[in-house]
């Protein structure tokens, strides 16, 4: 059977521990091996991959990815942020473009959602 | 003809309104029967289903409910938020998960709108 | 080979000028002969066409709108704020109801993404 593809896409600071608890509760409806799970954060929702201040999200979201969640970052985001590559937390995957990354993985079957 | 199908996301308590608008000004523009609307409330977005001040607004919602419009409720969140269900207005659904149910309908064939 | 499709749904007057980066990004990633693109902008972001402090963003929008982006305004959005149709900049067309657009779009194929 063909897995569930969600993209949750975070362009907010603030929206990140709302999406955070998106994902923990709907992982409690599915099995991990029954779903692909992508979350792109774009614009100024970059920064909090750098905020050290969420050690409790961080360790959730490492947590997550463990689980075979993936966490994505807009090359472009971090560019018009100043903010390094080589300082994201290791979970995190660089993307070129974020839009260009959702509308990718929506052609390829993924569902949608804005926390 | 099959229906078309759309699914409204709130996750904001600040949305309602706008929603709400949406959903009365989509109809205007379609035939209830043509139409399966349904419309989501998770995080702190479920608080407005128990905001009595907001009576207007629940009567609007009332009569869109009559009308064929379904309004669910995240189980989730209401617990997050020590909400009881059964003060819920009579017109509300309960759904255990609001992203689960987001993920089914949109499997199912319908629209997201997040408003 | 199908051009890929994409709507940008705009409803809130803040959220304008991420949209514009996210368009001018993606636009780096694609040739602009291979893709569909138009915001819809309803509820209070209608507001934005009118804002003539703006005439740097404005800007931007004319050079997108002739590289073939369309820029959509809600009629029942306008309306509702007293905003005259013949003030808006003239890359911007009117539909009659920005939800109605968004869907019949998705309907078609484009891929919703809500900045």
């Amino acid at each position: 059977m063909e897995k569930t593809k969600v993209l949750f896409h975070v362009s907010e600071n603030e929206v990140w521990p709302k999406a955070l608890t998106n994902i923990q509760n709907f992982l409690k409806d599915v099995s991990d091996n029954q779903v692909e799970i992508e979350l792109v954060a774009n614009a100024g929702a970059v920064n909090f991959y750098y905020d050290n201040d969420k050690v409790n999200l961080h360790e959730q979201m490492s947590s997550l990815s463990s689980r075979g969640v993936k966490f994505a970052a807009c090359r472009n985001a971090l560019q018009a942020h100043s903010l390094k590559e080589e300082l994201l937390p290791e979970f995190v995957q660089v993307v070129p473009g974020g839009i260009t990354e959702i509308v990718k993985k929506q052609s390829m079957g993924f569902i949608y959602i804005k926390p």
